[in-house]
């Protein structure tokens, strides 16, 4: 298998992106490849540095960064020479086949991630708009959230897709059987939400074999009403990063009151909050697939450390072994004549504004 | 004062809402009134039972009841003697001055409230959507989300408006000097965001005298990096219900923990558990107005308790006391001439919805 990572990725790299690497090396198998995409100098240094020389690992010269703050399609547009840039164009079909990549990752800038590897890995068959499918952990288990914020602004059938791919994604990689796919809206009656949310049920509720069970509120997201959340990008991304500060700020107030109510309790509660931290900790989970492209793009978030590099890594390998992607390009062509008819039908509707 | 509140809102009706009220009476001024709205011989026999006989409570007979799950439109339409609509409508400028009610609260069916105060009470000068104001607890003092709920399909010129009337709000009822305004986005950098959010920034950017420090993240929310925070009423609404539903399902899961581990410690945290519950209760922080009507409007959380509607009521005084609906009418009256064009300029952009 052929692996390629952004050594430039994310707020700590290059260090915990090759701390990451070096980590995964023993999981990876002999005949495995893993290219290291990003200044040679930089990485030849590190490497050496670390004192690390294994056959698997390679090197792609891409001597150009593309910062956090960056515009993606600007970004992605002038820096060809960029780690992303170049690491997406050897996954792409236009790539010999012997040298093509079989999977990439990255914790850099997301939406220049999204944005090349749509340009250079293009789409699967029957897929308009790649989502980003992220896995965030429940105390009833782990829950899918797609899209996480590839695509802000979708069209109905954009949100139906991606119920199809996060349920084929959480059925074959994740191994959660019949999941149960829900929408996320300000209601769970039929009268509630937005236009665009009403559409989107019109279109999976004639959706064949997915376990849809309508919509969801915020409040039972985690308590295991559901496994997949379908909702737009400019939600699902609200909803990790509020979920992740708001769990952040009650363990700290939870700290600061224990410590200050009897330091000696607040000493015992450590191992406890330790575990309780780690079974929470989004590090854990590593990255998230960019489901739609044609080929395996893993996104890490940009504070990922290098447990979160080597867990990711591991996560690509198994989404390429899972072939994942071929069900899903299957599932949407053959749901096309199906939906797309339904959905061309409300092209012109402006959803999420009134008329 | 004239106050009113609807006996038959919310899942704990009529019991809890009589409860709330009998608990608030010792805070009521000699000269103060109070309208109980819902059906006649249920508010009679409760009182009775309750041996309550206080001549500041008044009894408007309301046969009706809006249900939970009706749609609110059609529910407003159809049922004029139901108590969330009679109640608006002696709140309604149509209703002789000296019977017209200072403020109206309920915590029934948070879109019949919406649509009825809306149709009966009207709007202030200059505003064009009014807005559910939400005040969060957080580690760092309260937070005000506007909207909640109320307007999940809004244009930009709704949400510039909702940042200033919120604002207003927080200034003059909560108490917190020169608020910062936010706007909630996927990301802090300007090219982050939907058209929606780029035009709202637009306007939010020309309004003087607002202290408005541009976009947060949801991962920000919690931080105490801003005040107030604007986003339309499905993001706010999920916002509200994710922070609700997490906040529960974290404790609940540190709680177990601790309790499996060690259960001499799980007794002693009792305590301090108790009181962080306490302090990031909602029930405690009453009710939230619906910002931008003509009049006074407190909407409560469905499933309010007695001392949930005590607050309330408190709060609902106090709301009428400042004033703050004079204050928010000029400034959006001197703001008009300033925004409208503007965002007159904008009003065929699809917001949130690719071309």
């Amino acid at each position: 298998m052929r692996l390629a990572i952004d050594v430039m990725g994310g707020d700590h790299a290059p260090g915990v992106v090759l701390e990451g690497v070096i980590a995964a090396l023993p999981e990876l198998g002999p005949g495995d490849q893993l290219t290291l995409v990003g200044p040679r100098s930089i990485i030849e240094s590190a490497l050496r540095e670390r004192a690390v020389d294994d056959p698997r690992l390679r090197i792609e010269h891409a001597p150009d960064v593309i910062e956090m703050h960056e515009s993606p399609v600007e970004a992605v547009r002038c820096k060809p020479d960029s780690s992303i840039v170049r690491m997406c164009m050897l996954a792409s079909p236009k790539t010999p086949a012997e040298q093509r990549l079989d999977g990439v990752l990255s914790a850099g800038n997301t939406g220049a991630c999204v944005a090349a590897a749509t340009m250079h890995m293009k789409r699967l068959p029957g897929v308009h708009r790649p989502g980003i499918a992220v896995t965030l952990p429940t105390f009833h288990g782990p829950i899918v959230v797609c899209d996480a914020g590839a695509n802000p602004e979708p069209r109905p059938l954009h949100l139906a897709q991606y119920g199809v791919m996060a349920e084929t994604y959480a059925k074959h990689v994740l191994g959660i059987a019949n999941p149960r796919v829900a929408q996320l809206n300000i209601g769970a009656e039929e009268a509630k939400g937005t236009r665009m949310t009403k559409l989107v049920r019109d279109l999976l509720a004639i959706v064949e074999g997915t376990n849809y069970i309508g919509y969801i509120e915020g409040r039972d997201l985690f308590d295991g009403a559901a496994d997949v959340i379908v909702t737009d990008g400019f939600v699902g991304n609200t909803i990790l990063k509020l979920a992740e500060g708001l769990s952040m700020s009650l363990l700290k107030g939870i700290g600061a009151a224990v410590l200050e109510a009897d330091p000696e309790l607040a000493m015992r509660m450590q191992p406890i909050a330790q575990r309780l931290k780690k079974k929470n900790d989004y590090q854990e989970y590593g990255g998230a697939p960019l489901l739609g492209v044609n080929g395996v793009c893993i996104i890490c978030h940009g504070s990922a450390k290098a447990r979160m590099i080597q867990t990711a890594i591991t996560q690509t390998r198994e989404f390429v072994e899972t072939g994942v992607n071929a069900q899903i390009g299957q599932r949407l062509t053959a749901l096309a004549p199906l939906i797309e008819p339904r959905a061309a039908a409300n092209q012109t509707a402006q959803v999420r504004t009134p008329a």
